[in-house]
């Protein structure tokens, strides 16, 4: 993995999790953490590595933005000479609901983009740190009201907040826009009976979290029964964006090397 | 704290944990893993934020190293053009440790740097990510054998590797020629039996985890009681450094500012 991340021909590194699992490393955390974060973002095509998740989180979405104060705290933070370049990768699934959800009606396309969830209520029935949680952010981020459920508690998630709640599993689905489902088990099924008319619901799990003939007489809901195409496009896209990035010879003074070189990115900040 | 971050007046950022302790945050990890990673490398005197652990664990001395590959993987990295001027921040209490074994005979100093804990086998009675997982990375760094003893279970590190050991903390403190205490309970002590003659016993713990009486009947052992008036040197050290680093004015070129916006550190790679 040292070799493919300083090697110019590989533009892309994909770790097929788990490797070693949560075996400990000397690294700190387990063997698979110190894999994710050994990983070059210059060939992160599923934007784990640490720079792109601290990213995520705080909202920040260029590698050379001007500061590392996310926006959630510092609404206008003071401007760059420099208009920033290089895109920050973001986690093929949850990238491939943010843009399922673009495509069928769940963002307001009329409104400002960072604000175009603005009102909307979303479940997502998975908090793991490679789908529910950075697509929580994600859609936090733009504006969502997110309950983030897992097996033994449920969050209320808001632009940059961490809040406890008080609603339930059944109360939260209830009120929601878009339910987004990621329960690995094959026997866990969504009581459709809590869906409202005109809900979204996406199952991102390898199993079917949905009993499809009962979700389809909820009138006028949307289902998507699984993201796995998107997915692999949306990791397309990051490869095709890491290369372009990489470098970019059709536009010198635009790629990786050179921008990171000649000024501070934000982990500079 | 992000006022602070971008503060040119500040040279420093302590933070005393526990804040809000392992409540979750909305950026992953707990609400305190979230302040540790927020404060910018150039304000960590602490050296607990993200990119010192990261070059800390693999040994990489230099924030603008021209390699993130560990010397362990790869000894004899291309050799840059540019010397590396911008030292990384190592975590006071782990420092402190070093510095008194330096001091006091646990460092063979006519070794070269990098080897002067050869043959040397350690036992750690503690496993925090604050002192005794850096320390023991830092003195496996350094050539030593590690035991990380911690409540349920026992490691042998050696530079860059975590290996599993049919060692007992009995048997590894038996074969130790250092031993490093930090339990934060009262009621703990290290048996005296088990220390060998001659050995270093470093006492980090609040706590006196060690019956000094008993312990000096064991023959040409060295005892250091405590740690913190040492801690508290290194913490002045790593603000000096920041200071220096930060803005150099006596050395125009050789600050962080200058140095990082002029070519790769580290965390580019």
């Amino acid at each position: 993995m040292y070799e493919a991340n300083e090697d110019p021909s590989v533009h892309g590194v994909l770790i097929y999790y788990p490797v070693f699992g949560f075996f400990p490393s000397f690294y700190g955390g387990s063997m698979d953490d110190y894999l994710r974060d050994s990983v070059s973002f210059k060939k992160d095509v599923e934007g784990l590595s640490f720079t792109y998740r601290f990213n995520l989180y705080r909202n920040i979405r260029f590698m050379d933005a001007p500061s590392s104060v996310p926006p959630s705290v510092n609404p206008s933070p003071e401007p760059s000479a420099l208009e920033p370049l290089l895109k920050c990768l973001l986690p093929c699934t949850a990238l491939s609901v943010v843009k399922i959800l673009e495509t069928i009606g769940g963002y307001d396309l009329d409104l400002p983009i960072g604000e175009r969830m603005k009102g909307k209520v979303v479940s997502i029935i998975n908090r793991s740190e490679i789908v529910g949680r950075p697509l929580g952010a994600l859609l936090a981020n733009d504006g969502a009201d997110i309950y983030s459920v897992d097996i033994d508690s449920i969050y209320h998630f808001r632009r940059g907040q961490l809040l406890q709640t008080t609603e339930t599993p059944e109360s939260a689905v209830r009120r929601s826009d878009v339910i987004v489902c990621g329960v690995p088990v094959k026997n866990y099924k969504l009581p459709t009976a809590w869906v409202k008319p005109g809900a979204i619901v996406v199952n991102v799990a390898s199993y079917k979290n949905v009993d499809e003939e009962e979700l389809l007489k909820v009138p006028g809901v949307k289902y998507v029964p699984l993201v796995g195409k998107v997915t692999i496009a949306m990791l397309e896209r990051n490869l095709i964006r890491l290369f372009a990035q990489y470098h970019a010879e059709d536009s010198p003074g635009k790629d990786f090397k050179y921008v990171l070189e000649n000024r501070p990115p934000m982990m500079k900040g």
